[in-house]
């Protein structure tokens, strides 16, 4: 069975948000302007100078992005953690967190991508619902309305609140109704954390996926990947965010009908989360009602009791 | 402890080679000119039909793409079996091959990059020796001298003859002597097998990799799964192949250097096999010894008993 987990609280106006860059390095200019997006929702920020590392393609070494993340998560000023970017290096870090103690304070983490990686582990190892969701470097880049998608967020974060993500592009690959705990995130990244300790548990699970950039062919091959190691047995249901950038029109979507039909669960693509101008930020690890006829992945509420 | 594996019997003028293509659809152009070099090394041909199917990016659906290769495994008139093309779509057939069927029969089978997942199931599951060596294609496309590359790939198939691998550019990663079977193929399609049944048996081995056209982060992305999921524990140590247009000059050899370097056994890079102009064949599953000061890979001959 998925874990049971711990909801943080919702993050109010004021609030202290930590920003982490625990993967790729990145652009200033669009840190900057990520950062103003924040500000602008009106949120103080707690900038550590380790952020501003850099190790070639990474944010710094192995452990000072470990340890600026877990700094920040152990300071009970910060309310939540954002993330600066993707790219790679958030998997490098799981091994040198200390997941007792981020057990033992949820608070709110949001991020994609490459921080699918962080979100599996706080979700498997620190037992507590996660964002999927912008990065400062896609709110600057890739929202065509940075602030919206930034609220949108800030509701996703409420424990209080009904949050219903509705497809925006629906497909229904294979019908029905589901239901339990949404698991998952960028394919790719969990293709690389097969047979490690920080996989999500995906039975009984609703799993979510999106992958930017990648040809059809891989896709198949993330898949069957998944399949082959029985991490695609006894889903729930499978929910399909963007995928974006990967091979001609209609493509991917013939990857995964092929790959995910055959699973007997409802299957609905075309949610509006991911790689894309639109990212849809919502709960990992909050039990949620996938229903393809209405097109619709309906969150519960009040998931757990808000700590 | 790695299986003990049986090794087939040489392969010699006259005999008959079936052509097998596991993967993706190929240019049948290029296959013809990878044929005629095959004949042109005194081989006859056994070509099915299924060969020439196709389904999008597959040579002909997995089923078709299974019962060809378990046809030609079967017919006792054929001693090897080569493959026209990588690509993608070997790791797909892998749950359809009749293992036990395969295991009483041992005879030789040669591909690389995407064939990589047949290999480690004809050594895993098989029980036998296989050879990491050029398909049709290679041979057609990339090969400075095809001929040669051939006849070289004839002699590595030997049993009794005491296969000595020179590294081409050799790297000394870390120094040393190393003893074991020699295991792996293209490091995306091992990454691909991590947690199935079918990734090889690495502690006590010389693991073997090898890529293609993936960026720096990504090969080290695909070094970390490994070493996450504990498969780069107790290694005998690493001979590495060619990493080509793997990003800017020098920058893999800095991945693979961080990686590999901490492992503490041996590593040597700069095996002329894998993608490019040269593409050694060597045994998979045969113990070798790996010296970085001679900068060598030396097989044990004779490695088992010819069958």
């Amino acid at each position: 069975m998925p874990p049971t987990v711990n909801r943080p609280a919702a993050l109010e106006k004021g609030d202290l948000v930590g920003i982490a860059a625990p993967a790729s390095c990145f652009d200033r200019g669009l840190y900057e302007t990520g950062l103003a997006i924040l500000e602008g929702a009106g949120f103080s920020v707690k900038v550590p100078n380790f952020v501003f590392l850099r190790e070639g393609y990474l944010a710094g070494p192995d452990s000072a992005r470990a340890q600026a993340l877990m700094d920040l998560w152990l300071d009970p000023e910060v309310k939540a953690i954002f993330c600066v970017r993707g790219g790679y290096g958030s998997m490098r870090i799981l091994d040198l967190l200390n997941w007792q103690a981020i057990k033992k304070s949820p608070k709110i983490f949001m991020g994609f991508s490459d921080i699918t990686a962080l979100l599996a582990g706080f979700y498997n190892k620190g037992k507590m619902a996660v964002f999927h969701g912008p990065v400062l470097t896609s709110l600057a880049r890739d929202a065509a309305d940075p602030k919206a998608e930034m609220l949108a967020a800030l509701e996703a974060m409420r424990p209080d609140k009904a949050l219903v993500l509705q497809a925006q592009d629906p497909l229904e690959i294979a019908p029905g109704r589901a239901f339990g705990p949404v698991v998952g995130g960028n394919l790719s990244l969990l293709a690389h954390l097969v047979g490690t300790p920080y996989f999500p548990q995906t039975k009984g699970a609703i799993l979510f996926i999106e992958d930017c950039a990648e040809a059809p062919y891989r896709i198949d091959r993330k898949l069957f990947h998944l399949k082959m190691a029985g991490l695609l047995d006894n889903l729930a249901g499978v929910a399909v965010g963007r995928f974006c950038q990967c091979g001609s029109e209609g493509a991917v979507e013939k990857v995964l009908q092929k790959a995910l039909a055959p699973l007997n669960v409802p299957v609905l693509a075309g949610f509006a989360s991911g790689h894309g101008p639109v990212n849809m930020a919502f709960p990992l690890g909050i039990a949620a009602t996938l229903d393809t006829k209405k097109a619709s992945l309906a969150f519960e509420c009040p998931a757990t009791k808000a700590l």
